[in-house]
């Protein structure tokens, strides 16, 4: 929770929930989680580091499916569900 | 959160989050939840490894629950709750 | 998560989320979130050896009551909340 | 998750969402959480002895608090939030 | 969980989900909380002795985090967002 | 959860959940629930003690996504997703 104000990172990809297809929606709920990440521990070593702790770990795998699911739930209702 | 750009994994089978029942709804969200795993852990033999861990694990299998709630509820409101 | 394609366990009981009542919308949860164990972890005495552990542990207990009113607030909306 | 076909709990006080108000809607949220590890957890001594243990813990507290939360939140939709 | 029916602690203050502000509406969401906490653990020595505890953990103060947005996502709705 | 009445925290920031566009939505996100944990833990030399715990921690890291994606779902909601 860490955003450098001389240089912030961009947290919204495009600046914009709204995608084309479901499959670019959850492409931008999956990016839009790791900019959460990155903003809280910018230090690009540190994150490198942890990422085989968490890809190795079943019940982190699990709740990076719920971060995600929750952030989808945003965009897929933006984008109206894509109907 | 690992997509390769080269070949990247499809994260919404069928690129829709429209479906005829309730059923394959559930099963649609049981499906994107899976594919966030493979999209962050992309090596099948890793993730080989891991599933007895959480399917012999009642925490996790409880999480398990709770992370596909959250998709099935995103798809159900795309589906106007098939009614 | 491991639906066996030759022999599908039903996720949706009734292939559908419309219930007379509240208290059948909340029984439904209860069954929907079971069976996605059930999906997840198919072997009934594997299942039958995590009840006693999570039945018996309150940070369990805690968690099922989170699963399931997640299923519920999907099953609540689907039915107009039964007004 | 057990509930005994012969004497099923009660899962919905009133088998009803709408309350008269916030306060009473409150208490529903608590209620409905409580029954749901009555259902899960059927033997009343077994429940005794494991509230101490929540009661005592920040983290399982803190666990209560969200998944009233997420209950809340329903029984607070249903009653189109009392306004 | 046990709220005491001689003496029951208030749940929402005020009996009413609307506020003038988001600031307010904010504010609201965390005595909620602390309500649910107080519920559940009626004893305020206990609750005393917790409260070190959960200010000084990092994964609870996250927690906490979490079950405050879900709180304030009812409370804003109720609001209609304060647009 | 202990705002100090005689001083008490902007919990948020503008006292308004309306932004102008999706990226400015996201760091009110991030700003509301550094907030909460402020409000929490009003000292800011623990504050300062705890932030390496997480930031280095993937599963705390993980929850302060879940937390953020949470709140952001609300302020997306607020402004109609800035559609």
């Amino acid at each position: 929770m860490n955003a450098t104000p001389a240089n912030p990172i961009q947290l919204v990809p495009g600046n914009s929930l709204i995608t084309k297809t479901p499959e670019e929606g959850r492409q931008l709920a999956i990016k839009m989680s790791r900019l959460i990440v990155k903003a809280t521990q910018p230090d690009a070593a540190v994150r490198e580091k942890l990422r085989p702790m968490y890809a190795e770990d079943p019940a982190m795998l699990i709740a990076v499916c719920q971060a995600v699911a929750t952030e989808f739930a945003t965009i897929a209702a933006a984008n109206n569900y894509w109907r």
